[in-house]
């Protein structure tokens, strides 16, 4: 595995691969990788010749109180996974090297950036939407990849991918779980005992919704209602919500596909989660 | 010349010049092309294999008041003009291709919209700034050449270009001017006998200020004094201005180069112009 850290060798690395004729499909990360950035890995090594990993704990799509400077590092272990699975380049630039002084550009993708996460985290997912599109730039690849539990990202970065005329095959790879059911991600590390115990009533609530669901509930109250009575203590619920899954605007009542997605608060730890329901 | 209407269309023959090798300039505008745009023209034959021209009127970019329908469009002279200026491939979407249903990402150069052209057209540069990425993306060409008359835009597509690690090469083209000093510009068109023949002095004040520069004077309140005295009824001033010919910062005192710049209205029209004051 090769390791660039400059945004110049990344794109002249990524130009040679081009020119050979070589397909390339990225992964971006912000690191302490768990089993579902793995299966975003396993996914990316099929559909490319070459998988180009990045990690850039990103700082502008930190909001104060969430404490950038805490979110989980574990640099070694995280080269070692990722060589182990397959990635060919590992990109790792430094903060300065993606925000040089004087950098003043933002992308804002309207309306998926409101409501559900973008409430409480205000400018969360124009930073995000920023950094992805450097990335993009930088390294040009045929195939991105993107966990599917962090579904308003996923959305918005198809719609920026459609809308700024990217021309990349975006992927939306489905959640890893726990064996209890807890989404995988890299802020469950954060979680008391005793919050860890509460978890996976978030999944728990999203698949008793779906039940009603499967039983012929189109109604998005009823389901939500029937949800919300199997969320533990000390769990504070953000939201739980049923949008349409591509638009993520509010329904009322579900026809063909809609996304089924809650967040919630336990302790300092914010953990999101979401199922799709589809009509078969 | 080849004629290439669809996006999906331009990014496949854009893959394909660079599979073959090829370097791209693009020359990006809105039609009704006078000497102004044939000198990106020339400029861009200089510096690639291909020279790809756009012709987009960009509904976006455009305030009400100013009425986007009214902008000058002449398509068959501009084709012929193109053609015989050497451009390889004509890019000429509509504006549904450009703004398909559902379409809701911009993009923010937030310092550089700021104050001169931004005080009076709000969105503006933003509706720039965002066509032109989406354009680069589609072409991803080498090099992109802008006309420095427009010097905010020149500078915010610099920027951007640089924050987004578009990787383009992005050149400014001096302005070119009619015999009497006038800038070239598709606006010019709309004036009146009597509005033409006053809107040179706007050249002229510009000139008159860069004489008292030249004798030694660098404080821009007496230079931008000098100049104001020089604008001719019936011109309504909108600004006239020395800024840092890169940050477009406020400057009270010249160092090396700042850009000395005027906007004023002729009844219905609005021009710009500007030029370097440069230490030597």
């Amino acid at each position: 595995m090769r390791l660039i850290a400059t945004v110049a060798a990344m794109r002249e690395t990524s130009r040679g691969a081009r020119r050979e004729g070589k397909t390339m499909a990225f992964v971006p990360t912000m690191g302490y990788l768990h089993r579902g950035h793995l299966a975003l890995l396993k996914e990316a090594k099929k559909r490319a010749d070459l998988v180009v990993a990045s990690i850039f704990v990103n700082p502008t799509q930190f909001n104060e109180s969430e404490d950038f400077s805490s979110y989980p590092r574990e640099p070694e272990r995280d080269r070692k996974l990722l060589e182990e699975n397959g990635v060919d380049i590992l990109f790792l630039p430094a903060t300065e090297e993606v925000y040089p002084e004087g950098f003043q550009t933002t992308i804002d993708v309207t309306g998926l950036s409101e409501g559900l996460c973008g409430s409480s985290r205000p400018g969360h997912f124009s930073a995000v939407a920023t950094v992805v599109a450097k990335l993009f730039n930088i390294l040009r690849p045929d195939v991105a990849l993107f966990g599917e539990k962090d579904y308003q990202q996923l959305a918005l970065i198809r719609r920026m991918n459609a809308d700024l005329n990217f021309g990349i095959s975006i992927v939306g790879v489905p959640t890893v779980r726990e064996h209890d059911g807890l989404a995988m991600s890299s802020r469950n590390a954060g979680l008391s005992p005793e919050e860890r115990k509460a978890a996976p009533s978030l999944y728990r609530a999203l698949s008793r919704g779906r039940k009603l669901f499967e039983r012929g509930e189109r109604k998005a109250e009823a389901i939500i209602g029937e949800a919300k009575g199997v969320i533990e203590n000390p769990i504070e619920l953000d939201y739980l919500e049923i949008r349409d899954s591509e638009t993520l605007a509010k329904i009322e009542e579900i026809s063909g596909e809609a996304a089924f997605a809650i967040a919630a608060r336990l302790g300092k730890t914010r953990l999101i989660d979401n199922i799709i329901l589809k009509e078969k």
